[in-house]
């Protein structure tokens, strides 16, 4: 495998659903939520077309792919949420951060995470966000280290049976 | 004023900007952060219509408005967002959630959050989730109590100046 000199970033397509789902379920937490079976269950496409339907060219949510050789090596959802709070600002968010365990150590996360924040900012958004799980310790330094400030409590609450 | 039993909810439109960033001003934090002009800056009107482009009927980016005899008392932005993970789930996310200090202890607030989760429910979601500044201990017991978890760490980036 080519060295992470050589990545690439592109968004997804239908045809990339597999490929996403198996970098989803390449997690710790991961591995007991999603279901990676071939066919790829239904609800993922449903899913994708979803976000697509509700993506403009100004405002994606969309996931983002970082692309070497021919393997899709990284993923993250980007989010971006027109709001009234702060004179209007536009938030971009993400979720879904995955680097396939195959290529670790290479600086993928990083480089993913300031491809997101380049589109964020050309885009217009005067800030990025998300939540990580509070046991996810080495995730939150690697963030810090980014700039990211863990500022805010992420609550959240199931309204059902939750995968 | 009528008490808040005679509480409605309906989505906000253009004409109720000016009352809404007068709700978004009402608090310690948003009182610094937004610009109560009159008339509003033009901004707030430009970021509304970016939430009605980006909104749907099954995924709406809209401010939920509580109504109290002719008055707006509280507001939220209501966000649906589609993704991939967790096996293609439905996430509703909140934000800028303001109660008049005029109508404080009415359980105007509850209600409010408590609408926000049944129509979250009815449009398929299966969490709703937002962050709050750590600062907000108040808020935090408030949003135990109706049953959300702080299980995640609120990680944020400024991506230029801020309001």
């Amino acid at each position: 495998m080519s060295d992470s000199t050589n990545l690439t970033f592109r968004y997804a397509t239908r045809e990339d659903l597999p490929a996403i789902v198996a970098l989803l379920a390449d997690d710790e937490k991961g591995k007991t939520r999603e279901e990676l079976a071939d066919p790829l269950p239904d609800a993922y496409y449903q899913a994708f077309d979803a976000m697509e339907s509700q993506s403009t060219d100004a405002l994606p949510n969309k996931y983002l792919l970082a692309i070497l050789g021919d393997d899709i090596v990284g993923c993250l959802q980007l989010t971006l949420i027109a709001g009234l709070s702060r004179r209007g600002q536009l938030r971009a968010q993400i979720e879904g951060v995955r680097v396939s365990s195959k290529v670790r150590g290479q600086k993928i996360g990083e480089k993913l995470i300031t491809e997101s924040i380049s589109i964020s900012k050309s885009l217009g958004a005067v800030l990025i966000q998300f939540t990580t799980d509070k046991t996810r310790k080495d995730a939150h330094r690697f963030y810090e280290r980014l700039g990211f400030v863990a500022s805010h409590e992420g609550m959240k609450m199931a309204l059902g049976q939750m995968p």
